[in-house]
């Protein structure tokens, strides 16, 4: 039985809004039930040094959390003038994945920042992140073709991402903080909406798991996302 | 005119929801107009090392603006590893204000850490900040009372801030961004419920601002927060 | 009866000698009291990468305090790596003061840099370091001129500061160290030569104050100012 | 046909020379092929804050890499003053790989800090820094019980990583730089010497990867690991 | 012949004033020619942790430039965050001389914090530094003796120190900016008042030097250094 | 009697392999005794902004130590954000000697870069890299003529260096750790092949030196660099 009542299948409630904030060209706020993540797409012209001359563009992200996102305040890492390495990693997972959604070549000269700031944790706060940001992602590129820079279509598909994990020694499905904090095995998975993966990232933190249990966490995982991706679709074309 | 078709002496629409993210002890979302503030308050037993076994609590306070909280997009001070000196000050005059509005002995060794992140600027972020913290501190000191872990009354008054400024050779009272970015003088009011002064900052921006100026800015910013007290007043008894 | 002796509306002795040291365009040790800082105005071709090809010129300041300034040893800010708040919240005062004193049109593509650094400390080292800081800029400015590099006359007016406060009740003019420390109210007011408000800054330290006592620190202040402005105006005509 | 001429479950040539630095309790030079890593674990008494009192020990880990290991120099982190996102993400992956090694409760309150610094890379840094630092992590926990400061054993299994791709299209073992600078998958397996599994990366390059790919490459992993581990069974027991 | 007209083995007019800032308690403005130092010794009571329990005190130094000491501005490394190689370096020369000068069993747990700040530079800031900082040394010493706070003689000896140098093939004492610039070798010498050698460094900007050359150079410094010695008694008593 | 039974003139056993790692154009694994230095130059096309326009080349050094190189185990720097003072101190020493053995006019517009990485320590690691980074920059320098990219010969002369001491009252010839710990007088002599002076630098660590001291390390240092000079060349010729 898990703590929420929820079945081992069972997502929590999403909620996705898109035009949260006036500013930016994609703004999200993405709600995997209390984790809530605002989730925003800035275009700018031009591309990182490393890239520039080569015509294609640049897909970045940086996760952010608010020091009382969580149950005790965290140290603000802008005072502390230092990022933990929680943040940077979940950061360069952000962006590696979302760019696997983009054509670089189509996107020309072109870099969007993603930014995922979590205004509210619980649990799977990264999986959140990058499933608001494909849909912002998805508006900051209308935002490009509606205004005539860029040509083509660089949006190649949807990713979205959930977390599964072994609780109480069942495979789940989206574990939220009660489950994650007690959590044998913890994995998170990326795919697309045409059903190909992105990234898979699965760690036991106290015992191994088997083959067989990895299996069944790629089952439910797989379930999940193509829920999720329809959330997506429902969203982006309200 | 004012760009917004407001009077001289009007607020923008303000609005105030207490209890906007479940963990912190405060937390109020405020809007003045476009503006919107996050701010949170965090109890924590102790107190920093300059003030231990004086028997006296602490307020302090941190700013921040998510990165695409404005027009363009600002470098993440977390990711730059540095906060902006604009950043810093802003902290400290949230810090300062605060403090003014509560009895430290009162408060006993517990520390209360107001964090004001903006999601959406549209000038007058430091005010709003100052005021819908003032809300969120009165529910931290609430849930210390009634957690037993202070006797007495901490909170001596409520404070609330408003920018007034001179636009266009009119003294105007709560400067949205349009009127902001290019008035002639600039001047931060902090006051009581009780209207004693708490803070004043008067800049001039291009020109110098005359006496009769000051005075009718001072005017009218004791007209704005009256009004500001009492929505908090409201929002306290809803 | 202040601590120093001094009538309410009386500044402490003040002694500007220009000159100080050799290699700076302006060089200024100002004395207000006990209170010494070196200020000078390091002239430099070129602007900043926000101003350029605007035609116009900067003015920016840095201030510092050398760690043995003050009764007890400070942490030397360029070994700790990090400069306190204050330090940055104090030099942002300065450069946005001195700027109100210049047409940045008329300066041309070059930048002043004002460095302010407090030799010894006994209250007002903010409102000393602007009024010696305006002395020294206007050296750099005849430097500019006698050497060809501007035309026309970008100092449009001398700038000076002061500090007046509550102290056991009373206004008082030019606070020292024992008076600053125990104040109830604590301004900075910033004035031109012909009596314009720069910036006013005050701060209720305990209790609130009220809009009589600002009236009667204000009234300090400006005669305050008044007399700044001829002892800069006989320095710089000696 | 792989750059190297090896077969698609071909490892590279392994060697673990044990004892190769003087002063610490565990020190490895590991070789995967072109790829060398010193690996060392130093024993402290005593753990961190946040375990202090429970008993239990902690193992942690930092990674690097001299400036030249690679083609081309890259800046050196401590000159710069900060890490690299990839050395926070790879140092956080060999600290919690190789804390599923041991049991911290047998441990004691000692913590034993794992180097990696990688004096020559080829591809497969951070799988290499895990199967030598399990080897010194070995060796340092034979001093602590040799020393009498831990009685009994608190090395529960070794682990070993190894990556695993596809590239041009086929399944490999153990990519070199040539083959993972091109190749369409990564993923990096860590596992057990009794086939438990620890932790799964893999991520896409460019276009996404099949569920019967990813069972190629986690068939290919469980080759590789079990020869890995027989390899240091054989460097333990010389 | 030298730019100044001096003699090869003469010193630039010294000038030592003590109790320069009213804080400290030692306190140094001394002038070797145009360059100008303020040396202040601070005394705080106990040690650094490492010293911790041991009974004996400790001596360290920070070195530092206002910003506009040199003939160009240099960038305010506080503002940067970071001090210069040379910073450092000279930070640990003055540091290391002066624990020579002392006995640190004698001084009892005190600390005894030098800050040497250059307000004007004219070539040999370091070699001024520790001339100055051993006299604000001995004040500080004084101090101590005569508030009780130390029993018996810590100050073992008076320490000074001076350029030499290879300027157009002659062996030269005491280089200014104009000679050091443009210097074959430059050495620095620190010896105590009864000729014991504390450091020699020297380096050979561009031709390397001969033993004789050395020589040379060493009988110069020898010279020197008694002349100031001489000088530093003579502002003791005064 | 010395610790290691060396006779006072004696350098420890002294190997160089030249070719350590692959990548860099020139790369020595030096060993004085029990220190071990890995010695790299890399080649790069272009100099710091300094120089830019001036045809002319430069040399820098950087210097590091693996953490656990020593005893008990140091901080990482990388880590820690943060370069020791000593490391910066050695950093600019290694850089400014290996500049004397090079025309910089001859290199042409190319930067060289020597790393310093210290995995053993055991005394002597400043000497042990500068005679060991002497070859690494001779192999650096055959790539760039061997390439084509320099024309003439920009090596002048090998450089090599050595640490001299008085131990227990007597001088004696590269220190160890045993002795270096507890020398009375430490001094690092860095000369050419053909018996100029490069850098010296003596530091008494407790009593000071006299004349004749100074003199018997000089001779000490002279017979030991003539001695690594001769196997530098057997290296380079090997």
């Amino acid at each position: 039985m898990r703590p929420s009542g929820r079945a081992n299948d069972q997502l929590r409630e999403v909620r996705i809004q898109r035009g949260f904030t006036k500013h930016a060209e994609g703004s999200v706020l993405i709600e995997f039930g209390d984790t809530r993540v605002i989730c925003t797409a800035s275009v700018e012209a031009g591309v990182p040094p490393f890239l520039r001359g080569k015509g294609q563009g640049w897909i970045t992200a940086e996760y952010g959390m608010l020091p009382r996102a969580t149950g005790s305040r965290n140290q603000r890492e802008a005072a502390k003038g230092k990022q933990q390495g929680r943040t940077v990693e979940i950061s360069r997972l952000i962006g590696r994945s979302l760019r696997a959604a983009v054509d670089l070549n189509a996107l020309g000269e072109n870099t969007i920042t993603i930014d995922c700031d979590v205004i509210q944790a619980d649990g799977g706060t990264r999986t959140a992140s990058i499933t608001g940001a494909s849909v912002a992602l998805a508006d900051a590129i209308k935002w490009l073709k509606a205004n005539g820079k860029v040509k083509g279509e660089p949006l190649k598909q949807m990713i979205a991402a959930v977390s599964v994990g072994i609780y109480k020694g069942e495979p789940v499905l989206d574990l939220d903080y009660a489950e994650d904090s007690s959590a044998e095995t913890d994995m998170n998975v990326i795919m697309t909406d045409t059903g190909g993966y992105v990234e898979v990232q699965g760690t036991a933190e106290g015992e191994t798991f088997q083959r067989e249990q990895l299996n069944a966490m790629l089952a439910l995982a797989e379930k999940g996302i193509a829920e999720l991706c329809d959330m997506q679709k429902a969203a982006l074309s309200a």
